[in-house]
């Protein structure tokens, strides 16, 4: 929701809004998809926010994006050597920026559909950190659902940084069956997927299908949570998978996180109980 | 901030608000000291909330509430037979409610400064399972940072529940070392004090403040964290206190918890890089 004092997340459909001091609104632009809105806040520094249908839904914040670090520093850090990188979606640049903190790394594919979006991340959010200009990074606007199914060549880690995959939204597809057997295929035998799988309060149905659909197509996957700042109940899932290769390990060390640590990539496979009784209740059928 | 759809945390002073969808207000009281407001939403159930100065602050939730369990169960369940248990605050009923799952449990004294605050929540918010009527339990009305200079008994396990101690606040001596040396007399040799130690993104003053004042009484002092759905910034601190004891492993076991397990226990106590950073400071002084 956006008014003239606060900004932030407005999700009617959970019922929930988590608001922030405006400070300024920085940009507003329209793409085929979204309402794209740079502004900043007091609390969290320069945000930004999308809006889809009804809700206004928060993509990245400045300060204190634990989303962010989780999503991508638990499979490169997991990885002994990851080398060649691939992110999902992604296109405000923040996982983009994390990984390059990784001196191994060589190559980055960044499928993003929306190219406005990394326009104006580019030019008005500026949280990449010169990620964009970066000679290692390809970015290739198109369906990222489509794109995955027709690519030949294999990366270390694959990283889906997705909105909401609601079925009547745009990262709908990304958490099929059919989207994971296509990521299998583009995964070397060392390497990793990691998504966002939802909050476990509030979209307990997101966080089942994508464990359900992950765990028919790849021998290893497992679920890890962390708090995020600006997300609807606090508590945020994701999932990893891969081949044989045991996630909940560091093996690189990296430096500048605010939230991570080789101790919280440990910890962050500790379950809260009912997190463990809603994949205790898929388990057993 | 309450109006006709939303209810919740709205915080001026950080610049944060969390609301949720209202589906109605049950109850709405003034005391001595807040306005009392009891509702029903519709993502966390009855909720409980307090208006202080332009402030409204959410204090406890029927559905994940974290931060009850977390405060209540670190120092409950590291103990091995706790007896005697001093609430200081709690007037809603729900660190009663959790303490009274432990059957060792035969003496708790609960010292509430407004007799509001209970007959609100034991008539409205009826989240105590029925604690208030349960016959270890005794009601002091008073200020308590009086009273633990007064009183003349141990404690196995003392828990401060309060709502935010800045200092403009009534909350705001029981975060002092005068306060701390009130409750070291009152303590066993092998028990425990828990209290929350505010946000630390957005409340690091009073997590500096909570730390170092115990440091200055206590031997053992650790903080540990909890991520809470209805807190500014998601993640929120706790400090714990002992003579001696470890806090760090359970020795009871307790069941129908929603966040709480026996490995959560000792994963709270792996701090995020940000809070080790903020407690680090303070080491290096």
């Amino acid at each position: 929701m956006e008014d003239d004092d606060w900004i932030g997340e407005y999700n009617k459909r959970l019922g929930v809004s988590i608001m922030f001091k405006l400070r300024k609104i920085i940009k507003h632009a329209k793409s085929e998809h979204f309402d794209i809105i740079v502004a900043d806040t007091e609390p969290i520094g320069r945000v930004l926010v999308f809006r889809e249908k009804d809700s206004y839904t928060m993509q990245s914040a400045e300060l204190y994006d634990f989303y962010d670090e989780m999503l991508t520093h638990i499979p490169m850090a997991a990885h002994p050597n990851p080398r060649r990188v691939l992110i999902v979606g992604g296109g405000d640049g923040i996982v983009l920026r994390e990984v390059l903190k990784y001196p191994s790394v060589e190559r980055v594919m960044l499928i993003e559909v929306d190219p406005t979006v990394v326009d104006i991340s580019k030019k008005y959010l500026r949280l990449d950190s010169g990620g964009f200009d970066d000679p290692r990074l390809e970015i290739v606007f198109c369906d990222a659902a489509e794109k995955v199914a027709n690519l030949d060549e294999k990366f270390d880690v694959i990283i889906g940084d997705y909105s909401d995959p609601y079925q009547d939204l745009p990262a709908g597809p990304l958490i099929e069956k059919s989207f994971y057997r296509n990521i299998y295929q583009l995964l070397d035998n060392n390497g990793f997927l990691s998504v966002q799988a939802g909050s476990p309060i509030f979209q307990r149905d997101i966080l089942l299908r994508v464990y359900r659909n992950a765990r028919s197509v790849f021998p290893i996957v497992r679920i890890y949570w962390a708090p995020v700042t600006y997300y609807p109940g606090a508590v945020w899932t994701f999932m990893i998978a891969s081949k044989g290769a045991d996630p909940t390990n560091p093996h690189c060390s990296v430096g500048g996180t605010t939230f991570y640590n080789a101790e919280i990539h440990r910890a962050a496979f500790i379950l809260p109980e009912f997190i463990r009784r809603i994949l205790g209740s898929t388990d057993e059928t």
